[in-house]
C-alpha cells in the first residue's frame, strides 16, 4: 500500500500516532515491512503479505480513528494505492 | 514502480543527475506521474500505463548510465518493486 500525503501546518499529536500506527501495524498478521520518508511530501508503503491483509489494516479500529483524525486535522491531501508486486530486485542488501 | 534507496556521503553530481532523470522520465511514453521524498532513506515512486514502459525506462541509455553512477557512487543500497495498482482512492485532490 503506498501511501502519499501532504500535512497541514497543524502537527499536533502526529508524530505520536504515527508512531503508534507504525507499532499497531506491524502487530497485524502478515505485515510483512514498512518504509516511510517526508520532506516536501510524505511517502508511506506498507508491505503485507495479501490484498486482503491491507483491507483489514484499513478497518482496524485504532487505524480508522486515526484516519479520522489525519482527515480531520494532519493532512491537506493524501493518495492512496493498493498495489500488487509483481517483480523486484535489489542493490546492497 | 517503487524505488527504495539509501545514499551513501558521497552526493556529488546527485542532485544534478536526479533533477536531469525526473526531466527525463517525464519525456517517456506513457509516464503518468512521479512522486519523491527523502530524509532518512529515499522513495520515489514512478506511475506508468504498463510494466513495458516500466521496462523501456529501466533500459533507457541515459537512464542506464545514470543507475550505474548510482550503484557506484550515490547509493549504499536500493531496492526496486514493480507493481500494478489494483484499486486507488484519494482525500483532498
Amino acid at each position: 500500500m503506498i501511501f502519499t500525503s501532504k500535512q497541514t501546518l497543524n502537527t499536533n499529536g502526529y508524530h505520536d500516532m504515527a508512531s503508534y500506527m507504525e507499532t499497531l501495524a506491524k502487530k497485524q498478521k502478515r505485515f510483512i515491512s514498512m518504509d516511510s520518508a517526508r520532506n516536501n511530501i510524505g511517502i508511506t508503503v506498507s508491505y503485507w503479505e495479501t490484498l486482503e491483509d491491507i483491507k483489514n489494516w484499513k478497518h482496524q479500529s485504532d487505524h480508522l480513528k486515526a484516519q479520522e483524525k489525519g482527515k480531520n486535522d494532519w493532512y491537506s491531501w493524501f493518495h492512496v494505492r493498493i498495489c500488487k508486486v509483481v517483480h523486484e530486485y535489489d542493490f546492497g542488501i
